[in-house]
């Protein structure tokens, strides 16, 4: 397999776990009595839920072909380690739902739990899936540029850490933990739009 | 990253939000107790809002390969701003559905603002995209047409007012507002109709 | 934008539509209160909805395919009928749950109306899509062999006709009308099977 | 068609049918009134299903790109063979649903049994794929290694009679079936990781 049937597949995997994210939203107005207009301002945290699970899936869609335009040739062991990484996007929409409709109520100690093990697990697949394509330049074209590769792995290597952070403080505070998933988020877009104005690497 | 990866993530997520109008239409139909034949006519609002935000969709779809057709190389902020614009547009099923279950009862007016909105929100980011890449020239071919330039300019300018203005009509009258949304996009199609037997550009 | 843009946006639309069928099936089976061996014997006719439209969504997709090979160019009124087509195509999910919960009940005759207006409409689109192309050779290759662009005029031109006269049977009989709808999908697989051991044009 | 494009659409039926198996696991969540901590623990049959699932899918989309590698042309009956493997592959998120509702209730049996089948049915259509493309080398490169090929129908042959085998224990005990299910796609994974250090082949 060449590494772009690879990315046409993720490509796809990304942009649905992105687009059914909506189905959250949906889930989140309906049977309230209260008028639609307060059902709408209601559901707010679904909203925000939906903006922060999209950029960040959209973020992982960018680090991904980031990764992606360096590796020169795939073998099963970086596939099964790409679908460990997709198993865990596709997992997304599921503990935002959580999120949207338990973070005000009992449940959002255990909805800010599962949102952040679910982002702790996917950047764990993102460092297996890294590490394993760079150790040793195993899967890496040979002109790589070794400041690219550097830069990539001090960049992904605190990610589980961080989002174990943030996960754990769920059991102190849930609202604290859910704010932290949203700086992150935050953090990713004003980084990019601050430091973003030069053409990608890997074109 | 290459724009033609952008692309497939764009027409991804352009294809699914689209495909995903049709729960709108089923959620509309079942349990009214009136028979299938009643149920069916009484759900006409959904196909009308089905068939206006699939021809929306799609003639942004048909616009965003306008614009990357006309782009040489993207960057980190020009990714940012193409996750908003599909984020908006993944978004696009829900108010539909909301348009599709409310415009004939009390919650047409939050509906329609709901609706419009989220319109005037794409607007504005497709506009972000096309003058990001377009100002002084930054990410377009150096073999542009500049007069297809300008002409793109001039189209999308208004879009966000236009958008808003039909919004903001329904405080008045929200079915004003719908078919206001619903003339926006005849007038897309019959423009394209009428004026469209020319090969497109950027081929 | 070039033919094979619109190929992978039609793709989408295609596999997603085909990939929802299944939505159907989910829907068909659940608190009934028989049993599960017993809910899933009962639903059969959502397998049945299942794999019809499963394959009528697949030989359009494989239909389009031939066209767009033989497609050199496109223009807007041309995306503007492949839009059409693929807003039924999409649809399809829809009818197929109704005739799955409909077709043994009350409903029976507005489900099978409704699958076969459905099927009627995209059989039209394919037509406009069809000879809105190839009329003159307007965005044909120039060098497509005349017998197979005539082979395809005489394939599509009854089909709206062949899905009216299905549709119009289910006032008489609904069921007469589903097996219809089936002997259809079947007669494309059967002349598939038969006559289908050659290279496929276009390649 | 080329064998490119059927890939498109097959990477779409089988992104979306991994991405929607979420569903099954957002449906096992909620309503239950035991509190949400309480629902997520009790919903673990989910989470497993969705693994193996997922897991199962993604290796299938390995094989078939395997197998599309070695293709150099299709044929109508081909590309309707595919149809028919994408069909079942579309349709693994309904059984997978019935696992994680109902292996531990009084539905065991039948949720095994249906799981069990539709992967027996996939199985059947790989091996239909595969021996349509290679007997006599029909629509194979000329270039195909013979050792590949024989290694690639050693290996698909037995599939079916593992599933089926795996699928009739569910009358004896259909958690020993859904544990066979699990060990196959572990097996996958396992064998995949250990021999998988090898570029994989059809670069």
């Amino acid at each position: 397999m060449s590494p772009s049937r690879l990315e046409t597949f993720a490509d796809g995997v990304f942009a649905i776990a992105a687009t059914l994210l909506i189905l959250t939203v949906d889930g989140a107005v309906g049977g309230e009595g209260i008028g639609l207009g307060g059902e709408l301002r209601h559901a707010w945290p679904a909203y925000v839920g939906y903006v922060v699970s999209f950029v960040t899936i959209g973020i992982m869609w960018l680090n991904h072909h980031t990764v992606m335009s360096l590796v020169e040739r795939v073998d099963r062991r970086f596939l099964l380690a790409n679908l460990g990484l997709l198993m865990c996007i596709a997992f997304v929409p599921f503990p935002t739902r959580l999120m949207a409709e338990h973070i005000r109520g009992a449940g959002a100690e255990s909805a800010a739990l599962a949102y952040g093990f679910t982002l702790t697990a996917t950047a764990l697949f993102f460092n297996t899936v890294w590490f394993y394509a760079s150790r040793g330049g195993r899967l890496l074209r040979a002109d790589c540029d070794p400041r690219a590769v550097a830069g990539i792995t001090r960049t992904y290597l605190p990610g589980p850490l961080i989002y174990l952070g943030a996960t754990l403080v769920a059991f102190a505070s849930p609202t604290a933990s859910a704010l932290l998933y949203l700086a992150i988020a935050a953090l990713y877009v004003v980084e990019s739009s601050v430091f973003g104005g030069r053409e990608t690497a890997g074109d």
